[in-house]
């Protein structure tokens, strides 16, 4: 049985029960993060704790504990559960308020719970075989740059993806791809990679932050521009990063093959470097 | 000790308890109906049992129970609390999984949580002096049709119109006025009552909907278009129509006084035909 933590205890993940006053419940009050677990050590994990500050704060909520604490916790929930290679989830919410109000008590205790995922994803067999990826309308709220719980489109998104037999959905407005469902979305052009500017209609993917960083110092120009769901189709490669998937190919959007249909070069090398970073900088 | 209703069991609401793994903590995959109690009994009924069913399915989940056993079961809250006037609410969410993964377990048997609210707001105090309004950009997504528990954006508008000393936030879209954050927008012109037509940018509300036809009946002409925020401002009169508000008048929109800046007589008129309305068909 996994070991969760919730408000400072640790305790049987089936037991990790949160009343249904909780406003993460309620009203998605509440945002999380994933940190990829590699060799038992966590992986660019101060990148997630500044961004999993960002959004508690962007929101209204303060951790109860601070960033250290926090680490301390994904540490001990990964000796615990003597986790090797997964994922550490966290979530933190409004808290449990007297009744269902939008306006909560002042000083309300937030919620912040933690439990890990064991998941083989360095040796994973979509590494390399690459993924395929459905174009679905963004349906999202307009501060995507907050990791909120507020996941249903998304979920919704995934769905549809997997119902016409994707493991991924590429989020599109306006005829520019924002980012996929639970990943950031890069092409490979004659320019490098292209990837989508910092806005509120994007995560602030850590992965692909890594990445990018990781590619300029291999000499593979890194561009940030809006690109639309036509050049994708025609671009060399696609790839997307996130935590849990770390670098993936993309070999086919909707009904058509990218490149020829297998992982290509540039996803491969930059799959490797970032697997090589991870290694070198978990903590 | 209030009394709700989880999954089957009638319990303390202090007891009622979800798994953090429960979709609706987790990806917000859930959705919500207030029904207004008065006298005992449940207002419009058949209104907010047709809505549940319209939401429920638009995410893709099924009631574990049928419409006239939710019924039943909110006749019991009503009874086992006592309840004269107030709330009954109901969620229903994608259900507990044994992971978190976007894509869920297939069958998985979803969550049904019912309570009650003890609230009288037929001689409600707001009734009597109106509301004040504050606008706000409009940053949910784009299903609000939807009644989701995805109300993270209208948690912080409520939020930032309390800051700013108003009971409520119209959500303000390309100039137009959607919706309230808990609530439809009406305001009055020499047209007649003037309210958003159905769309998937607002929830089509069930009090709104009751009141259109009374006030038509009543020889008030209801108009469904757009209106900006510089309309509302210079309108005769403005109100808000909820299951929990019932019909209240809106007397200042952020630093603009409404009328003469007490309820004008179409909002009250429409209340005191809403309310005998609720009387004469509560079940």
């Amino acid at each position: 049985m996994s070991i969760a933590y919730l408000n400072g205890e640790y305790l049987p993940l089936a037991d990790a029960h949160v009343s249904v006053l909780d406003r993460g419940f309620l009203f998605a009050e509440g945002i999380y993060e994933v940190a990829a677990v590699i060799d038992g050590r966590l992986v660019d994990s101060a990148s997630h704790l500044a961004r999993l500050e960002r959004s508690a704060s962007a929101i209204g909520l303060s951790l109860p504990i601070g960033l250290a604490a926090v680490e301390a916790v994904q540490k001990q929930l990964i000796a615990r559960n003597g986790l090797n290679e997964g994922l550490v989830y966290l979530q933190l919410t409004g808290g449990v308020d007297a009744a269902r109000d939008f306006l909560p008590a002042p000083d309300l205790a937030p919620t912040l719970v933690l439990f890990v995922a064991d998941k083989p994803f360095v040796d994973s067999p979509a590494a390399r075989t690459g993924i395929a990826v459905a174009t679905m309308p963004d349906l999202r709220w307009a501060r995507r740059d907050i990791k909120s719980t507020g996941l249903l489109a998304q979920a919704m998104a995934k769905r549809a993806a997997a119902d016409a037999g994707c493991q991924e959905a590429w989020m599109v407005e306006d005829g520019f791809v924002t980012e996929g469902a639970s990943s950031t979305a890069f092409i490979v052009t004659d320019e490098g990679i292209v990837t989508r500017p910092y806005s509120q209609a994007v995560l602030a993917g850590c992965t692909g932050a890594a990445l990018g960083i990781l590619a300029t110092e291999d000499g593979i120009p890194l561009v940030r521009r809006t690109f639309t769901v036509a050049e994708a189709l025609g671009a060399k490669e696609a790839f997307i990063t996130s935590a849990s998937t770390l670098c993936q190919s993309v070999v086919r959007i909707d009904d058509h093959r990218i490149g020829d249909g297998t992982p290509g070069p540039v996803a491969t090398r930059l799959r490797a470097l970032y697997i090589d970073f991870a290694r070198r900088t978990a903590v």
